[in-house]
């Protein structure tokens, strides 16, 4: 018997339909008025916060990445319940502004950032994570122009690697930050410039489901940047660790252990209120408080028969949904957990495999899957999928319509 | 020493700067007022198609497939040089009709037609490619509804597989068409609806640079059309080979020896007019015609060491060129052709890496590859850029401006 995807109890099921926002996916799918849709919960992403903050340690700010999911109506809410937002555009700065969230607690991250963008991120007042030292000269310039003093942390590319992580970036040669051993030389260059330096950022990697390796990460990022504040022009009054907490996708997944990964920050604020007490800890996460309250909906067009195999061909795919189909990072192809929302429990299954209405085999959601057997008109669900969906896809694929998204 | 990628000739370069549509590289980039950019040269595309003209048999249709590069001033154009369309979606079909093409020229194929897809696609008489006993009884309700005759053709699953291809769609269990054991009992069904018959289509698969293979792949398709026409209700007045012709992308990969293809094309034509004098044969192709024409141009903002790797950090990257970024339809990643638009002959060169602004490890144009030494405001090429490029590309992702489209 193969590996089974990770129970999923987030959403409860009542005569055999899938319940989102406190309705039936069926009723929604008549409010939203057409599919495919993207639903993302306001319950669940409340929870998901609630729970953090009553594990992780009280003075441990926990900021939201915006990447994951910008839409505004999300960002908005996360608004109220995150401590800040990290930023990683202009566009997505101008989301984190419009939803209200005060510069002071933006920070702005990114290994290619333009010229205009620098420009309106210190005109706004935002953190800005320097990946460089032809960017930290590059925000110098800037800030003199607007006659304003850039807020700056150094984004350090660190020797160690995130074991485990689903997306490693850190270690070795990368685009992103300052190799550790250069930051201390150019620590004493930005001390020269008209920069307001606030400490540190380290992101190691996306993705990880294993609590003692994203612990030891934590520690060495502390270790390291207390270290490097040594050599800092003032005293580090941030740090923002990344976040990398992963949620399971994949057959054989299991979900992160979260008490774990909030014992060891304990540990650490302790540490850090001993070693540097005017040290701000910042996690940053973007993924697990949003993965999980989303799921993607779309409709069974057709139950076709190929050579004795069942495919079930659905308005939705690729195009919506490029994480599901496999075209995003995966090296081999695995199945997100997918379900028939208006069929959750009861009745016959079969084996089938999940198609989309585009002229290419790579539009796939489900591969070999057992599933309820569909009726076309049937919702076919694809969970987990509240961040890095609609924005990761290439949604003018083959010129379909784009996705609705709603927050329920 | 490493395979090369295959000699790019189609731009001119003169002192030291790629030409495209007659001008400069930086003189369009000024032009187009901003970078990143896709240009399209409108002369490479016009040449593509009189080479075929040129060497295919006179009396063979060629069609566009506009899911290569559906940009509507290139769709435009090739409305006057083809002699039909094929779509894939209704808002494909928009893009056709609005160019002026005769509906009677249309074709639409996919496995997932919506029922509103139908009916547009009958409303405007174009040619629909049945894909499933299902789909033709949907496409039968909507011609009774609408008082309309829908013509039609049978999307068949043929047996063999189309060897060499990047992407197969033929062969084992598919999405795609109907399984060729299944076509005469359907073709019976069909004689007792309200349908035009018109003819087969058969697709066997994408990105093939083998002339043998394709060839082989035609002959089959042709045989297997004969056969399956005896079982028609009316006489095969069309029948669609698809395309399939694959252009070179990776180190290694050569050419399409069209000569050597159209060769086989003229006997096909041979035997046809023999066998079946009232069928029009129909080549389509959508990335030949369009992809060595177009080229995606971005901006260095920065070269970075890390580790003593350089990294050539660029505005432009996977969320506007996923293909090039190695993440659809790539299992092991390869470099596309990229060269330094500014600086393409002379200068010093230098093994770098090539990113763009994401904060993630996939956003990469180019790995570890011999470039010429970049200074920031330089222009990188990606070349063989004009299909399933921009459309390909998840534009959203962390909230980036758009790239433009331009044809030159």
């Amino acid at each position: 018997m193969s590996a089974l995807h990770a129970a999923l109890r987030q959403f409860p099921v009542l005569d055999d339909c899938l319940h989102l926002g406190g309705i039936t996916l069926t009723r929604l799918a008549e409010r939203v008025g057409r599919t495919p849709f993207y639903a993302y919960e306001r319950c669940h992403i409340q929870s998901r916060v609630a729970l953090l903050r009553d594990l992780l340690p009280p003075s441990l700010q926990v900021h939201y990445a915006v990447k994951a999911n910008p839409m505004p109506a999300l960002v908005q809410m996360l608004a109220q319940l995150v401590d800040g937002f990290d930023v990683a555009s202009g566009g997505e700065l101008k989301t984190a502004l419009d939803a209200g969230m005060a510069p002071a607690r933006i920070s702005f991250a990114g290994p290619g950032k333009s010229n205009a963008e620098l420009r309106s991120a210190v005109a706004a007042g935002v953190l800005l994570h320097l990946e460089s030292e032809g960017e930290m000269l590059r925000v110098a310039r800037v800030g003199e122009s607007l006659g304003i003093t850039p807020r700056v942390a150094v984004r350090v590319n660190p020797e160690f690697e995130l074991k485990y992580a689903g997306m490693k970036m850190a270690g070795g040669a990368r685009q992103f930050g300052v190799d550790a051993e250069r930051v201390p030389a150019m620590l004493r260059k930005l001390g020269g410039l008209a920069l307001d330096f606030q400490g540190f950022h380290l992101f190691c990697g996306a993705q990880n489901l294993s609590a003692s390796a994203i612990c030891e990460a934590q520690r060495l990022c502390v270790d390291l940047a207390l270290q490097l504040a040594e050599a800092a022009p003032a005293p580090m009054r941030l740090l923002n660790i990344g976040g990398g907490f992963g949620v399971p996708y994949f057959p054989g997944e299991k979900a992160l252990e979260l008490p774990a990964v909030a014992e060891g920050l304990h540990g650490l604020m302790r540490t850090l209120a001993s070693a540097s007490p005017q040290t701000q800890l910042v996690l940053e996460l973007g993924r697990y408080l949003v993965a999980e309250g989303g799921v993607y909906v779309c409709r069974v067009l057709e139950r076709k028969l190929s050579h004795g195999q069942v495919f079930v061909i659905t308005d939705g795919g690729l195009h919506h949904h490029l994480a599901a189909s496999g075209n995003f990072g995966q090296v081999i192809r695995k199945n997100y957990p997918v379900a028939v929302g208006n069929r959750m429990a009861a009745g016959p299954r079969e084996v089938a495999t999940v198609v989309g209405p585009l002229c290419t085999p790579l539009d796939m959601l489900a591969d070999s899957m057992e599933l309820a057997r569909v009726e076309p008109g049937d919702y076919v669900v694809v969970f987990q999928s509240g961040a890095y969906g609609l924005t990761a896809s290439p949604t003018a694929f083959l010129s379909h319509p784009p996705p609705l998204e709603v927050l329920v």
